[in-house]
């Protein structure tokens, strides 16, 4: 059988190798890539344990790792790459850099805030909503996933 | 007729003083301060422009601090004021913050996302709600904003 990874564009390959990597630092591993014509501008993964800050997604260090190369508060031409489905901090954070396409992995039926929770892009008072496709590589990105949380168990 | 910010509690006034300072740099006038057991942990003012990040909102930067001076990710017993209902972004950060409770001065329902857009602590899927006051130093706080906006047009 085919590894489901190959068939991913190289972001999200990228992506999904933050994830792992948060992974191996005893991190949530979910991973996020910046993307501006076809240049990876940022990546990371999630680091809240590391940081001690339940706020350091990898959605917000990516978007102002990418803030700070590219010396710009917006980011109207990037494209954001996650593993998961963005919760509303992320979401939120996603709007105010004025992201310009957001692919993600897995679906996040509990914490997610794009296709579930508030939908934050479809509420009146969101500002900016990117284009956004979801499921891009969701096995792969579950996986992670589920395999963490079951060494936790 | 009497000043109404002597009714504000000390927090409050403090976060007022945040706001007035961040007007004072440039940036939109919006203050927060982080308490536990009376002591102020915490605080912070706007610092979008300075630091080119539009995710530096008072109530992260102070939430983020309070977790840094108390050596924990979750500020279970520590109330956060802030001179303006908290947007999508800030009421996320709250919740994963774990604060106990939310006093804010002037309602925002173009942006706010407590009593206005999300009602993000109302959602389902939203995993901690602290009490939350609003309209707290109303008068105050949006005076300050006021005055910053009519300056810039």
């Amino acid at each position: 059988m085919q590894d489901p990874v190959f068939s991913l564009s190289l972001p999200m390959r990228l992506a999904l190798d933050e994830a792992a990597a948060a992974a191996a630092r005893g991190e949530v591993p979910v991973g996020a890539v910046v993307v501006r014509n076809g240049v990876v501008i940022a990546r990371a993964g999630n680091r809240t344990e590391e940081l001690m800050d339940p706020t350091a997604h990898a959605e917000c260090l990516a978007l102002r790792e990418a803030a700070r190369v590219l010396g710009s508060p917006r980011l109207p031409g990037c494209d954001l790459y996650v593993t998961l489905e963005p919760c509303a901090l992320c979401a939120a954070a996603i709007s105010l850099f004025r992201i310009r396409r957001l692919y993600f992995g897995a679906y996040d039926p509990k914490g997610g805030a794009v296709d579930h929770g508030p939908r934050w892009f479809q509420q009146p008072t969101c500002l900016h909503a990117p284009e956004s496709y979801g499921g891009l590589g969701e096995r792969p990105a579950a996986t992670l996933l589920r395999r963490f949380f079951s060494t936790l168990r």
